[in-house]
């Protein structure tokens, strides 16, 4: 059939699930942003800078399979490419799309807007190449396979790619396919698949102490259901990464907790490090998931990977991994589930008065207020801090890129994808404001289309993440003091939003114990110094691995120290 | 002498003439905030984000002559490359310091958050040599050497560079050298430059209609003084291309516009077009400064850039332009100089009123209200093409990212910038609402350091600038409406700014008539369909450039159209 090139790729976008478009429009991409308001889907989500699009498209598409942004050429493009950056590093597939340069501007070497104005013309593919699974340029021949090409790969890899569309060619009709697009994965090489399974189950039938690693890829690739399965199977205990938190259900009697090394708690280290059938999914040896390396995985350990399985003496290329754990559940459904009931999710204790907020009680009081189902945009530093040691309740989504890219101000964005992409459920954002500073315009959106999260600021006098790493009273750890609980009946006209300062635990209880009907904003004053027991134990591990020895970390009073008495979470 | 590697740095950006840095800390730098925090200076600006960041340090180096910000490794450095491609497009020397990684983590090959978690670790210096004149990281041995090149290079060739410090050598002590950075361009090749100045002279002397055209390396390169001069000894006609606005008088008798091919006035054109001896500085054939490539530049023009004059017939390398044209100015001191009387700035006329205010009468008001030696910071949209047409009191400095590079959102982060690099001058904002939404928050920074700017934000409904290329009434050119005259104080705790909305031309006047004191703050509200006339027709050029032919802009109702009776820069 025939069909503008445009509309074609709208048309795939759509069918491959995608069901909300974000970005920024701009002169080379407005032909495209026509026929998508002549089409009236994906809906046209406006943002107020491509890299909060960037980041909303993020984490819409890790609730929904995949996400894509619109930009403009050059600028818009490099605005973006944090957050693009960002998908890569956390395997997240986004489909980033540039409405660029028309192709005879190209072919003509012309200097134009919006570009380096040096006659490059490949510049951004080279460079959005470094951060991606592909790129690509349509043109008029190329154009109905390079949009295949390009969503399947993002979608298979669950990896960012880059796509140009030259502004006068959205209009141009080619021949495209009738059938619509398929995303499935290619189809494991039976042999390799068969051989590692059969290894796979071997080892496991050998074991006295399997266990599961679990990194990202679990989240990403969708694998987790199969993976209770075989723990229950096998009465294998598992852990997280701390960047896979909740992969599976932490009430789970399989689940033993987060695994970081000697920043572990002794039940997932013991379960882990003793393992003589270790099974990871999809490990990455990175520092700020390791424990700075200090993790000591068996050399025994069986690796599946996204598409390869990796063992000390083998490796077999080829396997996908939902094939593979599909296969491994089907070959062992002889096998009886031993379902342990799960662990009760107790409310945590603390003392809730009038003096001064703690981080501390902020937590606790935040874990409580949780529910099964809810949606967490956790920001980087006190947020993810205070959050990720708790156990949550039963299928909340924790959407974070506090443990690998640690962009600060991508919770912000983020919370807008989340809550596109998951409508129904109960949304939070829970953040610094140091970090909010950073994307802070991306609330309007929300309101601009009447969303209604609840909103935790931190607001505890700067980068207190920061002050645990170096510059405890340094200025450059200063943010300026905003009255942020003014902010959202200023970004919009509505006055929709309830919003409130809370600087007590009691304070704070007051307002999670209120109905709500709109938008909850609150800001919670904490002391500066005030960190959660990670923030700080993780920090002078960041400290003495950026700066080496004896560096400015050595300074007395550099660094937030841990109260005396708390040596919890202190590597061994 | 001795000096640990950080602080050197921090000594070389202050011997080149850098007062204050911009950036964000993380912890990738916090060791060389650190050491800026016990030095004491550069004075540390701490931005909100590193986008913009990016754009203050542009600004600041616009004025101040370099400018220089510290990001961190990976989401600190991809979030503050549009600015620093920008200052590449634009010729603008920002020196991009990323505390990046330890070099022990680039030794082993380890993954590290921030990054793309590849193993890649030169995809940095590879994505920023494609928006710089020079990349590089710093190792203790070559640090001393590596950073006098890179802000060396940045200083000569007004472009930006980045430079990577790993994070575990900043404390690490080497040799450096004692003497003070110089600033200074390399020496012409001699015999060079004498051929190019006898080949000038000869033609000058022998022109009947000799003219100069003014591209913006007339004002990086500081040469306009020169350029004045010989203008008027050999009464010449200087035009300057839109991206030039402010490098010379516009008082000037020399003055005769803005040159723009097709789209100039009658006065430019011909002196332009019908010169024997034209010549250009720093001119580049960019479609949105060339009147989308109709310039007709005579074919025997003398092309004077930063670095080589070029005719058609010769080309003279390595002869630097302010050498070059003052070398031309002592050789013709003979020459006696007719200085005509400069033109009296008129106020501009039109009717105040109680109606709605229109733009004509925003920019008309506007331009009364400036005074010589104001500094404007200037948006692309609205306000840079209704500012643009109108003639300016001398030694106003005119900023903006209008016409080249064209990144909205670039003039709320430049306007700190410029006002830190310039202090005792008035200094202006002319913004539009969808651009201020982009970086919105920098305004809370020029808040922090007590500055007081005049801020003008034209609220028109969206982006009138695309709706004049595509999408009259479509819904991607909406914006969210916040409520803009309450941002300011929002985003401080100490009320001190004057904040307005204004609708009519008597309440602007009687804004503009009043006292002040603070930073004033103006939400200036017009109808989303009334553009400048340079505007629409610049948004029809532009859809014709982008779109081709027929294009979505070939469909009635697509763009704002010129009203009628005003046919006035249509190009001919």
């Amino acid at each position: 059939m025939k069909q503008r090139i445009g509309d074609f790729l709208l048309r795939r976008l759509e069918e491959a699930g995608t069901r909300h478009l974000f970005g920024v429009p701009g002169d080379y991409n407005l032909g495209l942003m026509q026929q998508l308001e002549d089409r009236g889907k994906p809906v046209w989500i406006g943002n107020c800078n491509e890299l909060n699009a960037s980041y909303a498209a993020d984490a819409y598409a890790r609730i929904n399979g995949i996400g894509a942004l619109i930009v403009t050429h050059g600028v818009g493009a490099l605005s973006a490419i944090n957050g693009v950056g960002g998908a890569y590093c956390e395997h997240v597939p986004v489909i980033c799309i540039a409405g660029s340069l028309p192709l005879r501007a190209i072919e003509r070497g012309d200097l134009m807007h919006h570009t380096m104005c040096d006659r490059e013309k490949e510049d951004l593919l080279r460079i959005f190449s470094e951060v991606t699974a592909a790129v690509g340029r349509l043109y008029p021949d190329n154009a109905a396979t390079e949009i295949d090409r390009l969503i399947l790969t993002a979608w298979r890899q669950k990896r960012p790619v880059y796509m140009e569309l030259p502004s006068d060619i959205a209009y141009l009709e080619v021949d495209v396919p009738d059938r619509p697009l398929e995303l499935k994965m290619p189809q494991s090489d039976q042999e390799s698949l068969k051989a590692a399974s059969a290894m796979i189950l071997q080892r496991l039938h050998d074991a006295k102490s399997p266990a599961f690693l679990l990194d990202l890829d679990a989240i990403r690739f969708g694998v987790s259901g199969q993976v209770m399965e075989l723990a229950q199977r096998f009465q294998m205990p598992i852990a997280t990464l701390n960047c896979a938190k909740g992969a599976v259900a932490e009430s789970s009697a399989q689940f033993v907790g987060t695994y970081g090394g000697a920043f572990s708690a002794s039940a997932a280290r013991e379960a882990i490090e003793g393992s003589d059938c270790l099974l990871t999914i999809g490990y990455r040896r990175i520092e700020t998931s390791t424990g700075f390396f200090s993790a000591k995985l068996p050399p025994s350990a069986i690796h599946l990977n996204s598409d390869y399985i990796d063992t000390a003496a083998k490796t077999y290329q080829g396997v996908y991994i939902a094939e593979l754990l599909q296969f491994l559940v089907s070959a062992t459904s002889g096998v009886v589930a031993t379902k342990k009931s799960a662990r009760p999710l107790e409310p945590l204790n603390f003392v809730r008065s009038d003096e001064p907020l703690t981080q501390d009680q902020y937590w606790k009081a935040m874990r409580n207020f949780l529910r099964p189902g809810d949606v967490l945009v956790v920001e980087d530093g006190t947020p993810s801090n205070g959050l990720s040691p708790l156990t949550l309740p039963d299928d909340c989504t924790f959407i974070s890129q506090a443990f690998v890219y640690c962009s600060i101000g991508y919770a912000t964005g983020a919370l807008l994808g989340a809550m596109l992409a998951s409508p129904g459920r109960r949304h939070f954002l829970f953040t610094g404001e140091g970090s909010l500073q950073m994307t802070v315009q991306e609330i309007s959106t929300i309101l601009r289309h009447d969303l209604k999260p609840f909103i935790f600021v931190g607001n505890n006098g700067g980068y207190t993440v920061e002050r645990a790493v170096l510059g405890r009273d340094a200025q450059y750890n200063d943010v300026a003091n905003w009255r942020y609980s003014e902010l959202p009946n200023v970004l919009t006209r509505n006055n929709q939003t309830e919003t409130y300062v809370v600087q007590t635990g009691n304070e704070l209880q007051k307002v999670l114990d209120a109905p709500h009907s709109g938008m909850v904003f609150v800001e919670c004053v904490t002391n500066k110094y005030d960190a959660p027991p990670a923030l700080i134990v993780g920090g002078h591990a960041l400290a003495d691995s950026d700066y080496g020895v004896p560096g400015p970390q050595s300074v007395a009073n550099s660094q937030i120290e841990m109260p005396k008495g708390n040596g919890k979470l202190t590597p061994v």
